[in-house]
């Protein structure tokens, strides 16, 4: 079954990982003006990559636990936002409405962090990298739409 | 715990809803030509929200069921390619992309529907006129897209 579950939560997060080859940063995001630490273009495929590995893997160690549904719920759901986000900020260029799916996905993946290490120790600590990274993607939405004014 | 399940999974089909309010089909569609029995434009967003609700129902009995995890994995790759179908087929306007996407989510729903009888008889019972939908829904992607011949 672990291998099933991988495979799953894998798929979730391949579908997510779409978004971005879909709606890649184009000449609109190149134009806006970005803060000095914004990480290079290149790191955001490799970093994401390995997020939705150790976030399956995560998902997959509740998947196996004696109580997988509380968790999964929140995984479900933080992997919709996820999904949602990119074609918002890329693909309508909506900052503002990006900055609430991406506030949203924060507070979700917190929970999930929070419900996985009361479920399982590993599996929270394996989500822990994703949603510190999510902070710095949210905080990067927010200086982006804030310098680079928009009205949506 | 019923209306915690019930919440996430009305929010991660939330998610996948907003997509539709985010991008709608505008002059582009509009202009496709689409077969006789395409269904009234304003039908969607009630048909879909009736389904979304069922939907989440259905994965709220998995959820309460003694082996919850085997379905609600299912579950989560459903709705995550139905967030990702709207914005590749209305917003990047990719009908062969959007083909492939739905084409999977179908298959998906075929085996959440599958597993969710073996599991709960209603919670199945509660997919299908989900999976039914979903099946008009890419008859209608595969002729917009055979009609309006587009390379992507």
């Amino acid at each position: 079954m672990a291998a099933y579950y991988f495979l799953m939560f894998l798929a979730a997060s391949g579908a997510a990982a779409v978004t971005g080859s879909v709606f890649r940063p184009g000449r609109w995001y190149l134009t806006l003006q970005k803060p000095g630490w914004t990480p290079p273009r290149k790191a955001f495929p490799i970093i994401w990559t390995a997020l939705y590995v150790l976030s399956a893997i995560a998902a997959t160690r509740i998947a196996l636990s004696p109580d997988p549904a509380p968790g999964l719920a929140l995984w479900t759901v933080q992997i919709t936002l996820n999904t949602l986000w990119t074609p918002v900020f890329f693909g309508a260029q909506r900052m503002g409405m990006g900055m609430i799916v991406i506030a949203l996905l924060w507070v979700v993946l917190a929970a999930t962090v929070v419900m996985f290490l009361m479920t399982d120790l590993m599996a929270g600590l394996l989500m822990i990298p994703y949603f510190t990274w999510v902070g710095l993607a949210a905080a990067l939405n927010w200086r982006i739409w804030r310098d680079n004014g928009e009205s949506a």
